[in-house]
């Protein structure tokens, strides 16, 4: 079982309008609505993947019952624990004229010090059972900064591999605790490292505690710097279309492929496919899985003499 | 007992965000929720004014039983008839920078004809306590285009006073149907006479039905073409703020005065201060008592010579 940890879980809305105004007002032709936050959408792909997995995190409120009635039927187990805090929405408006989007995120819900603990008791029981398991997304508030550093702690103290993918403090707290795995795009690794040389900066990164990183360079592909040597895996071209959830896809490539003991080459080019069929796909965050399966070979992967 | 009818109630959800920048992600500062539809905001404010107020139409779904939650501790008395479509939302975006709003509405829940027989037995048994009755705003999907004409005519059979505030073909079917009251702003008055100027389309639109015409005309206050005259209400001075909820605040005004027997000065005078106090209040759709109070004396109502 894989799992994966969305400490800031979502109900993601989508609304498409025929043209988005700045302060008129609009007619929402289309509401979609579905369980969102990194980790969520990870444990969508891992199961699609044919992978068993468990979600966890926190729900609370309206829009948590709401997320939960609408995971219930899915795949991924429903491990979420209950606060007493509403879960935030996502509203994700949709322009049908340039299919461009504008994105409203919320804040979450503030998390006490006991529904902290509830949590962390949950999480020892998961990773029991768990092959793998990835900590993914912001943190709500309440949660204190070194949060992921903890979860990683307790998940190397159970010998299970983990997979962070998160940003600013909590990822350079969670690098810290050496987790072994993270993946943060070009933006988070300069925010990090403060290079934009994106070899330079995962080198950094791995000097920072991270046995292996791997940097999602968008329509570059992507770039591993493992203890085993540094790979580089491009799309077979440059794909348009909607790059919410690419980075999601990627974790779940990345894991899958950790699980399955898969050599870096095809971990990456697994990543790298997925992310790019997620773009492709019509709806955001989605994937079609013929789209990965012709993407798939043709994903090419160079080894880098230059490996640390 | 006054009577107010939504049959398309909303959830409506307020973001503030610093500044809105189409295509961009916005972290939300602030999110506020209340019960919307014309209807409700129109009984809230006859409530602030002292009347007993009950509110009916449609809700279901997660949005409506928060909708509901939310109407709970309010004065005005919950008698909406439950249905198995979902109560749509509304998205307020303020831009902070500027303070203008961009809105986004949903589509409501589409009724089924059992659904709408369930409400007209609801609505029958509340105009037997009804001393006026407002029914407010859109339709919902499924519910045909002549309701508020049957509305009208059952409260008329009551003997109920009715005030139909819509727009479009419900506003041209309801008028046809004789309403004690209607109230268009100029826009919808155009739009149902073909006429701009708005003494000659209220005329018209007595002409097609409605037993007195009450046309607000934004900062330049409101016309009264009535049986008994025809009256001008103009603000102490324009006032500028945010115009939600104000249309809805001159229907409360407009009813109370009905109710309570005042001469059309005084009930003109009245809607034309509360909405005023609701374009000048802070919080969008809210109005403050105080400024009510304060800018009541000084609206200047005059009488027109060419009554019809």
């Amino acid at each position: 079982m894989i799992l994966t940890v969305t400490l800031n879980t979502a109900l993601d809305i989508t609304y498409r309008v025929p043209s988005l105004a700045p302060h008129a007002s609009h007619r929402v032709t289309d509401v979609a609505e579905r369980p969102g936050g990194k980790g969520l959408n990870v444990a969508r792909v891992l199961a699609a993947l044919g992978h068993d997995t468990v979600v966890t995190g926190f729900a609370g409120g309206p829009c948590g019952a709401v997320l939960r009635d609408l995971l219930a039927p899915l795949p991924p187990v429903d491990a979420l624990v209950p606060v007493a805090g509403r879960t935030r929405r996502t509203v994700a408006v949709v322009d049908a004229a340039t299919g461009d989007t504008t994105q409203l995120n919320e804040p979450g819900p503030a998390i006490t010090p006991e529904e902290w603990a509830a949590f962390l008791t949950t999480y020892a029981e998961l990773l029991g059972g768990a092959d793998a398991v990835a900590l993914c997304g912001s943190l709500p508030p309440g949660i204190h900064v070194g949060a992921y550093a903890e979860l990683i702690r307790r998940a190397r103290a159970a010998g299970v591999p983990v997979l962070l993918d998160t940003s600013g403090e909590p990822l350079r707290r969670g690098i810290a605790a050496r987790p072994d795995l993270v993946k943060p795009n070009a933006d988070e690794l300069a925010r990090l490292t403060g290079s934009r040389d994106p070899l330079r900066a995962a080198h950094d990164a791995r000097r920072r505690g991270a046995h292996t990183v791997v940097a999602s360079l968008g329509p570059d592909g992507m770039l591993a710097a493992a203890p085993e040597g540094l790979w580089w895996a491009a799309p077979p071209a440059t794909v348009r279309g909607n790059p919410t959830g690419a980075g999601d896809s990627a974790v779940a490539g990345l894991l899958s492929g950790l699980v399955e003991g898969l050599p870096w080459p095809q971990r990456l080019a697994r990543a790298v496919a997925l992310s790019a069929a997620t773009v492709l796909a019509p709806a955001a965050g989605e994937f079609d899985v013929s789209t990965y399966e012709d993407l798939l070979p043709r994903v090419e992967v160079t080894t880098q003499a230059t490996a640390a």
